[in-house]
């Protein structure tokens, strides 16, 4: 498992948030009162050769598993012991890594926030404020409102997210979520 | 899939509003500190020659599918990445559409406020207010109390209902959804 | 909850029988290889007053309930700690009744014996013979192919079952379920 | 299913609210500030011939179906569409009833309000309450905080209970529970 | 938690095949070819002084625990890593023990177990012989087909079962949970 | 919803029967005893920007539903209830569609049929065949190995699936559901 | 099940107390406003004859069995029908008792206080506080934040813990929780 | 994730077949007719110098990931698409990863067989014979009982396993676990 020394397009952490920012500033004077989120991009395209058919970018297992890995390692220099989560804009599960130590709740905790990032392209230290204003979303099945959670995007649409869980705050945890995603961009 | 350019009886969201608003009235003079929500009237009758029968009412597949359609139609022309949901009466799932680059939470997510749209004859951005008096509805199992969700009514009835899940708001999501159940107007 | 002595034209569980064979003999002359079950109808109708909706017969509570009961004492008189269940043509419960005595295993048993006779239209009894030629059916969510459950029909279409569970053998809770489905054509 | 003209000792939901606010007074004189609930008093003998067995009490299939079926008529006198439930002390489902007209979302909700009822021996409307103090009770799998379940006592023991969903109140749900509550004192 | 001392009349594993022998001649005589399996006795009696209740026998935790303690203690003495279940009439668990280095499948497993033989009153290796007539008895939901499980009789009626996983084969796991079984006649 | 006239390059039921016929003689020259089954393509492919990226094919939603209405439209035209489910290559349903009069069971065998189809990029007519080999294979959560199901390809590779349920034999329903997959071939 | 007499190194409920506060001083002083709970350690270590093996403490079974029965026989003294289990570190029931006369609702209570108490190393009545700081903690799969669940520490590492569930207050099901540590500590 | 070079003292695959073995004939021996299985010995120890505890071995997150880096490597250098699973003894996941291109059913299908080989300490290879003696084995809860799972081993006992899904034949999947194994023992 070698890391790639290629700067790719993936953002990072930080420049999620700021495109979120923008987003919400377009979204904000289309219609003020009524929207609660910032519109989600699809990274899915047209197939201009089959009508039928459309490409859509995901994370190679590859970059998966640094992303986990590297998101890991900071928890463990951090002295925390956590689960990671890497799931595909389906919100699948690619990498599950229960780390040494880490307790019984920290697995679905860390597949539900990245489940929860994907879905809404942002990190879930955003998203549960969010909940201050529409506060059902929670309800929403397989979704978890913690911090923990931060979506990998490709030219601004979510691909993937990170999710961590079991540091002793979801601050703490979603750190190292970002410290997963920033290893995609070295 | 052509779509019938007669004018049915099938009531609009905007009707539906309307008489909501009357069933209340007539719902609080009887007894009006109890009442948190309007009687569900049924599309149900007794059979006239089989006294162990009754008939009910439900969409044929074609309008459910043109509904689903319409709604996810609006939702594309607005630029919004959704899934939509037509339930019966019996809460069962009639037409699920998960449209290009919706997210992996917006499937369940449709049915759910469908589902709650046709257990309370309302619309859910109208069940969402309900819970400040009953907060535990939310509770019930399958249920979903956000915006995005419309009842389709025969003679007042609920016989069916459209969610729509995916937009950044729910104001939004009830928009389209609505554009699902006026399409079975035309 | 008086019993209507009013002769129905719900077809008691002999009739049922003989509707089947005639079915088949229908079906084996279309296609005598690749049937393997006798086309399911439907008791459905388009409205003819509104291309959108179709009317669909089912039972009252009423009627619904007698036939449980009527499971439910044949079963006592045999001797025999029983349960009842009665779905609809959509499989969901309208009556469950766990008798004095009934195991734990009996309720979940009956309600799948009734989802299977509604969704086949045949007595389990016979359902469980069809698995000679296609096993894997039994490997449908919600079914259980053991001999107990009973349709109950409209103009030869499904529209409810009864299924019974708890006795020494699906010979003697199918016996049981056919005199729930007798009494509807009292 | 005659109904038994003799009145026995099982207590009336009215007789339930008295014997609680009872319960509560005693309680309080000896933990006032760390007890939330009255104590449960069991239905449950030790064996005086056979000390590894216990007697306990439970409702006959015939009396928690006459309760159901005076919970529904109560529901349809007053024009209600409802799903009634009767459970056990164990939570298991004795009898479901889910009425003509009744939502999806009733059957599921007049189960949990009953299993609710019979777990505290308290209607659910008191039950919704004390959330007040201990919101986390509704988090424990099962159960709903919502008026509607009636405990049906034996000796101030709860043995059964009886749970309504589907009216447009709570409260017109537990006068319809408490209707087949008393419907055994007759 | 010391042993009582007294003999009960609950019946041991020995006995068991013994009553079960004799109920099958009763049962062949009555229908010989369509009885699969022995009725099942109900441990519930009408109360006399009350029409609507029913008085039934289970076991008090006390022995409850002991026949699980003894059942572990057997498998422990014969070098087996084993999980342990009770549970009563109404398949619920009233003693589960994983014990030291049982596998993760165990303690499901011999919750399955007991609760297949309280529901037809028969030690888990005979039922496992009449699937040679009943194929899809081990389709009902709850229920495992594989030796391990011993029903606890009182008066021929079952009120408990003793479950065990995890031993090289299910044969061992029996003579364990019959060991359980034979505690509580001490 | 137009249907689009372009020819595509999505292969037709009946060039996938070939393909797979091709495949699996490539199979037998590799190691003819031990591979149950043609391996399986993905419709991946490296990114050459970016290595930390795939981009996979898909269906967009105006194809889905065109291929499960043509699926229900045959349905329909022989006469049968069923009920349609298009999943794309992750297994998720993107088109539910449950025809007038289809049983309770024929959802979610739609969706099972067309999971199990798209897993192993074969009708799953030819996928029963294989439990003769290996019986379990219907054990893994999810699958159902009747047939009903179609794979819809790009290059060979899986992308998606058509599954169709409620005829009265699982050949009827595959015929219906080759219709589907034939659509976009159109 | 003798009880041993040698004083262990575990701690009791009141040691953890103490044990937390030192903790939550330490965390304060590092990062005051993003930590919400103080760190978990972990009773894991690496072996050092083998690199790929780390080495963890957890209960005997017979510790554990003594363990609830302890917290048992101390509700019983208090007159009150309680649940008890006990968990490891993995979350996993090692025992489940289901005293005399507990509610339907008391097992699955008492083992998601175990399982939020190992989770997070801390008695529930405490980590229902920290809900003001993260409310949506509560809604992590398998959990419950109400009072009654007591961690039992190795070195101050949770390897277990003990729930209780069914007394009319937290308070009191935590009491009888800790009764159940202390006994380790005899 | 730098690999270990030292040669540890966990068992590969090949000896692992051989420990079986032979385990197999002192079982034999023994008790000849009725042992299905061999035997399944625990790594757990009683811990010397405290009574209520146990040490039990597992692996590092280290060496797990180590080992499903392995496995999904035999399987990409082969052209198969695949998921790898790497469970601990108690059957929980400790590394998921779906590779590139594998199906929608491969995950769990992975983590069943891991659950499966760490629950009887052998390769499901050899598990899937043993239903011809116990066919009912496999209807235990979390198993699947097809190749592709293998244990891991500490001084004989199963410490973890690795379980792969995804290529065309289970015997192609067991070699990429034995890989993942192996890689442990460098």
């Amino acid at each position: 498992m070698k890391k790639t020394s290629v700067r790719t397009r993936v953002l990072t952490g930080t420049v999620v948030a700021a495109a979120l920012a923008a987003a919400t500033v377009g979204a904000v004077s289309a219609s003020a009162e009524s929207t609660e989120t910032p519109a989600v991009p699809a990274a899915v395209k047209a197939d201009t050769q089959n009508k039928n058919l459309a490409q859509s970018s995901g994370l190679t297992i590859d970059a998966a598993t640094r992303a986990a890995q590297a998101a890991l390692d900071a928890a463990t220099k951090a002295g925390q012991h956590v689960s990671v989560a890497v799931v595909d804009r389906d919100g699948v599960t690619r990498v599950l890594l229960k780390g040494d130590g880490a307790g019984p709740q920290a697995p679905a905790s860390a597949e539900r926030k990245a489940f929860t990032a994907v879905s809404w392209n942002a990190p879930t230290s955003e998203l549960a404020k969010r909940l201050a204003q529409a506060p059902n979303l929670k309800d929403i099945p397989g979704t978890l409102f913690l911090a923990g959670g931060a979506p990998i995007q490709s030219k601004g649409a979510p691909i993937a997210a990170v999710g961590v869980a079991g540091a002793p705050s979801g601050d703490l945890d979603e750190q190292f979520a970002q410290a997963g995603v920033a290893e995609l961009a070295k």
